[in-house]
């Protein structure tokens, strides 16, 4: 069943501030740079209300949920979308309580703000807020975004630890079920600056079916009917299709041993490329992009 | 014709000491780690003459050559091979000069430190003794090693400048001619905590005949007959090969904007594993090494 939602994903900021596992709250304030707000923007624009729709931002992920709501709450008001709650769900009480299931109920906008990608489903993972999210989705034109561990847990596989500095060790990185908007991908974050190459490639030959998308900073994606995909900000997406692997010692390896792979297929999308999950296409020529897209973007 | 002399070819280390570019003395202390001297001890063991080696060090891309020569002094020493000398030529009258050719001639490692890379082009190119390595890597078993500078400086064609933060932005990344040990390749270096993988994909993007090589930290390549290839260390080398590039907007965009990929082939090869460039086949598996390579490496 194709989606009345939209959903976008993005890759965090440069400035660490949004990733909030360091607790950083000084760099809350550097969060918001010309190219992030570039994407709130489309965030706000692809909605159907624009800057009158009704956004609630979910801090669930962060450590720090009321510096980084703040931050949003500015942020948004900058865009003149003024029509913003923060939803803090900090407890599965609160995440099947009436409070926010009554304000989700309204929401046109819901904004999964960084932190930890964990939090998010183990917190809200089955919850009420969670079902009927994904109803919602389904059903009316809500923009569901998240940001850095926000985008991370919208696939249905979810990336949720692995460090970069462990190359492609078999079981570094480790993967759990995500909160399930779009399935047949996984997503990381923060991909350029971190040197996460590794470690999507070891998300992707584990189950060469879901394919990698690696989102940097500033860089995000829209994505519509849960199959078309338009890249969006100032960095990269990188997509890594497992399908064609024709050799990887990955089963006749211990853990902890480096990992192998012969013959992924990668693009690199920039701002404004299209790529299909259907038919595996990817569209680079400006030109071309009526063949995916009926309407054209708005050129920012 | 196919060489004599092998090639061996490093990503780095993972603390920075080997890449002199921000004249980091404290730095160089910590540069030998266990997994460098793995390495090392490769390069040693892959001579004729074995610990018994005359090895000559070229720290001429270094800005701090007499600090990196000592350590490298120091490594080769703990090694068990005693006959080393720094060679730290500094201009091209050195390198056209008696010594440095007549030191070159009795050489069975000569080994090429980090720095920057144009450095090592602009002082040795074309120099006589640029000319006698060619020749003696032609005609005799000589071993030539690069790390980070020195390993970009190997191939034909040598990337010297290219911002990862810039992501993969038309003319971000530079381009010169190299040393020339090797051809139809591009080496990238310090791949994986620089975060390099766009600037490698630009490279290949560029001229899809060049198989990009992307080495991380601690991690290198030994390449025999110009086309067998050995991963070592214990990071990842990437290989982007750019034959099946589908399409492009590279020549359509101006210098800064975003360039767009569809279909680069990469393979992932951890230690062990072997490439052969004249047929483009990976061998991850053990089993089949010798496929490859006639006598297997001995087991580190």
């Amino acid at each position: 069943m194709v989606p009345k939602g939209k959903l976008i994903v993005v890759g965090g900021a440069v400035d660490k501030g949004s990733f909030t596992e360091k607790n950083d709250v000084k760099g809350v304030q550097h969060n918001f740079n010309f190219f992030e707000r570039g994407i709130l923007k489309r965030i706000v624009t692809e909605s159907r209300l624009g800057s009158d729709s009704r956004i609630e931002v979910i801090t669930t992920a962060s450590q720090i949920p009321e510096e980084v709501g703040l931050e949003y709450e500015k942020a948004f008001h900058y865009l003149g979308a003024m029509n913003l709650g923060i939803l803090g769900i900090k407890t599965r009480e609160e995440a099947n309580g009436k409070e926010a299931n009554d304000r989700l109920a309204t929401a046109d906008i819901v904004m999964f703000t960084g932190g930890d990608q964990l939090r998010l489903t183990s917190i809200l993972g089955g919850t009420t807020f969670h079902r009927s999210l994904l109803l919602k989705y389904a059903a009316e034109p809500v923009v569901i975004a998240g940001t850095s561990a926000g985008a991370a847990a919208c696939s249905h596989n979810m990336i949720y630890q692995g460090s970069a500095t462990e190359a492609l060790l078999k079981g570094e990185v480790k993967i759990t079920s995500g909160l399930g908007f779009i399935d047949h991908v996984i997503i990381d974050t923060h991909f350029v600056h971190r040197g996460r190459i590794g470690r999507l490639f070891q998300a992707v030959v584990g189950n060469p079916m879901l394919l990698g998308i690696g989102l940097g900073e500033d860089t995000g994606l829209l994505i519509t009917d849960s199959k078309k995909m338009e890249a969006l900000g100032s960095g990269l997406v990188i997509l890594v299709d497992g399908r064609f692997i024709n050799d990887t010692n990955l089963t006749e390896i211990e853990l902890g041993e480096p990992i192998s792979i012969e013959h992924l297929v990668v693009h690199v999308m920039a701002k404004g490329s299209l790529y299909d999950l259907a038919t595996h296409k990817l569209i680079v020529h400006k030109a071309d992009r009526t063949l995916l897209l009926k309407n054209l973007p708005p050129e920012e």
